[in-house]
């Protein structure tokens, strides 16, 4: 059994905890030595519930390690594309959260660094490890269905983010459909060329006072001819809502919501059943673990990653045709942005 | 396109309406041509109702018109086999709702004459007619589903009827079960060669206090090695519960409830659908449509009526060997009973 | 009993004969009295079958019926816009099948002819009548689902028309998805204001050849704040493939397929059920009987028939916006074009 | 943070491996410091996978060790009561899988051992740990379906198991039933009175050559009147259908199989899913999780066992009372046996 890759994570908050737990718990061949956080009380209370050997405050610090392999970046996404380019001069693999940055010059800065070090860089679309979704791609790419006509995602969270977070967040195009726009290339396997957008201020007004929307549909045209609609929306109050469909001249195939039991409950009211999983942590989970395992695996056995620097681009670049869409009322070719 | 067959209605309480209904409504080839009931008035309402020509107070006026071809027996249960022998005699086809009659002897007086006249007897086991047993069924057949080993039928109705036709209606096993046991024989295409019963009274003590039971578990073994439950109770809260599954050496089939509609409400409480269907007149309407058009086919075509005298008695049995298992509190071999 | 409303058929193909179907067999309170078909011979033929007394091969000839109430006018839709007109003229009461006409001068001459006549004027838009989709009509009307946000209507038909009807059908927009442009109408209770298509030609080259495309996406911006979207397709190899969700502040309600049965079955290959009920006359059976009950009750009772012209008349101009926008690639207001 | 809990783990074969991956990869507060296994090689195996520290071929050297504080008997069944002895007198916790024995006096003499000895003892049913199942406790618990009045359990593996180990296991009704009489009396919350079971050769001839059956249906009746069946094969072609069902005064409750995904495909053939997951490994995995943790904690805090001897005893007892039943061709009281 070779020796465990040396992970130090950057980023101690929500989603660096998810990964803290996968890569303590689930991941076989890593293991992880350092955690940094700027907030270095929150680095120390992740090293201590994860056995972590080293915590500090100084991302920076972790890049200068040599015992250290890979890092995950984790932290806010406005330091993603600085620490992605120093990490790659580092020498050290790179796992980065989406998206990579809200600017294409910044995030262009970045891969260009990560292919002079010749570094893996994989971003975190763990949707993409979904046993439902690779279901469907499966299907997609076996011609089970045939060759794929329309697609449609259907993408609610369970409630808004903090209108703080909102702010900050470059909008519901480029934190929330972000993984959309990647699970639509993942899906029909194409480039999409089009896209128009329509969105509201349904759920919240603090979001639209925020200049955001907190509801949109957008509709997509891809290269290969197939047509596409994403549905997001801030507030679904059932739980978490994430389906797709693809249609083609075959057949169709369609994934439901994933729930924590299948139970049916008949009573003088209804049949009826328990909510869906109520959010990412509980619908994901297993895809945590698969992204964070084919990283690990793309690593040690120096194959690509699957899920590379290029496609965090792309997916930003329709983000951003999107709220140049929907700002100003007209499709948008993806060509006007990229 | 030849003249419609010119049949009597004999009964003019509820399953004889839902016939009266079918048949004016439904059923090509056919026409009601005149109503008996003993309550006289009824048989005028449903005259009156349905442009039904002819109205008595005597069904054996029905026997003697000459311009009736065949007969549909929905009056009270003991007098079905006295009509069927009379009906017979008078050489009447005839149709009858089930059970014949709660006795063997008065059963095999009634066929004994049906043979003798060589009239066409349908009794009316309308489930057989249903889409979801009958796709049961077909897969039996053809083995889809290979040798059949398990079968399981679900049968619970909505609430229990009146107390006062508990008393005279034979009780569970054969004014309710018996629909289940012409199931199960039925879509397993073999003979029940024993039975083992358990009963409660859970839902009413009422029930109890007339000697019946409102809950029962039934127990069969097959001549073909099959075995089955039959699930009954008197009330389901969430309304007709009408299920059956076989199991076989290649695999299984199910069929579920039928639904008003099929749409699903996802809300802060619960992922949701309505009740199904209340009652057999909604479920089971086109059975009774499919039945009729069957017993009027097998007239005017001279061929086997599908559900015959022979079926009707054997469900008769196996309630009684049910009723037996039950007082006695042991497996009970049909041919005892029989 | 009131004597029933008589009613003479115009057209006496596929549509009509559900209607004389309908009429004679299902719809208490209305009587078919005559058929008329250009092709006399068709006209004949429907009369023997379903017993009506006249068959001519002049539609005028039933206007000048002073016996007639009503009509029902399911000839080619180029005769739509006159017959309404004439009948209007003749004091008939007129159930008009979709489109009224594929250009709006026709259409606002019927209409105005059947304003000024004061008769009534149901057009067909039948789905209207489904369980299903009356069922999320009353959630949405009851706030089941709190505010309306986002409507999808998925509507794929079994297999393309043949060309010839292709060419002279006015396109899918207006042969085809006319029909969800009023359920979309329906199911949310506002108006459409804003429309931008995507279509394709990926089912059948001969369609693209005759100017029209057979795959389309509908993007629909509703005057209440509601986005939605349809979904089209000439080809769903799988069936009838017609579905709706309404998605809003307290939840989500969804139609799926009707089937012929709710078998599933489960064998070494998968957990399978028989495919959705085939097409319109199958799936939509009931609603042709209850729209047609509508339009008796509309008239009986003298009260405002549930799909009147106007209607009839926005899906078609929803359509030809719908035409306009792919024709320009652009998102095109429902205003201009009507 | 407590020091973990030291397990030692006997039995390093299947559902040893489990339990190995279990505690090394998912549970929290507990260690294997060693394995043993009467094939020491296995031990070895198990130990260097996992990383354990110590292996050995004699697994009463762990019971020797002081610095363990449990002990998992996974060996095989002729073991268990021996074993369960020896550790309640060296001290240890102990876990075993199920059963304890085939003969009660063995059982009756472990399980005074343990009450001596104070030491904690969990039988390994750790289907009550599913979420599903946990489900339909707590409904059934909370009066969510009112008073419970009939049960139906459905339990069939994909494969029968080699016939040596047919021959030695006890047969369908204590290797493969057992689960399911405990499921019973979880789920009902009342014991089992009288078992009728009715059996079958219908998978492998071999099977019955080895004095066994492979198909199977049990009729229980509780204590508080809840009747139940049991359906048992052990080959279902489409994989591991596990499935329960309560119907209550006030509803019903039913859990259904899991999937691999929840993707459904719609071709020209059906409408259809990949197949249920396909064993106990699959099905049952986070179950095994969250029975060991309760085990642990059960230990650290001191509390009861969530499922005891008498528990496993029990189900012996009804197994035992279902053979007899199987053998004798009549109901058994549970009574009877035990």
């Amino acid at each position: 059994m070779p020796a465990p890759l040396r992970i130090g994570l950057i980023g101690a908050g929500r989603i660096g905890q998810v990964h803290a737990e996968t890569i303590t718990r689930r991941v076989k061949g890593a293991t992880l030595v350092a955690v940094a956080d700027v907030n270095e009380a929150a680095a120390r209370a992740c090293a201590d519930q994860y056995g972590i050997a080293r915590a500090t405050g100084d991302p920076h610090a972790l890049l200068e390690d040599p015992a250290i392999q890979a890092v995950l970046i984790c932290s806010s996404t406005n330091t993603h594309a600085p620490l992605i380019k120093a990490a790659a001069q580092a020498g050290k693999h790179i796992f980065c959260e989406k998206p990579i940055a809200l600017d294409l010059a910044a995030i262009d800065r970045a891969l260009c660094a990560v292919a002079k070090a010749g570094v893996k860089l994989q971003i975190g679309f763990n949707r993409r490890f979904d046993a439902n979704f690779q279901r469907i791609r499966r299907a997609v790419e076996a011609g089970e269905i045939g060759e794929p006509h329309i697609l449609h995602i259907i993408s609610r969270d369970p409630a808004p983010p903090p209108i703080e977070y909102v702010k900050v967040s470059g909008g519901l195009f480029l934190d929330m459909a972000i993984h959309d726009f990647d699970m639509a290339r993942f899906l029909i396997g194409s480039e999409i060329e089009e896209v128009y957008a329509l969105g509201a201020v349904r759920v919240d007004p603090a979001i639209g006072a925020a200049g955001d929307v907190d509801t949109a549909v957008t509709l997509l045209r891809f290269a290969n001819g197939v047509l596409g609609t994403i549905d997001n929306s801030r507030r679904a109050v059932y739980g978490y809502d994430q389906r797709a469909e693809v249609f083609g001249s075959r057949g169709a195939i369609a994934a439901n919501n994933n729930y924590p039991n299948n139970v049916v409950i008949s009573d003088a009211g209804a049949v009826r059943r328990d909510l869906p999983l109520n959010f990412f942590m509980q619908r994901y989970i297993e895809s945590y673990q698969r992204e964070i395992e084919a990283f690990v695996q793309a690593i040690v056995q120096d194959q690509p990653a699957p899920v590379d620097g290029e496609d965090g681009r792309i997916a930003v670049v329709i983000g951003l045709a999107a709220k140049r869409s929907l700002a100003e009322g007209r499709p948008v070719r993806v060509k006007e942005v990229a």
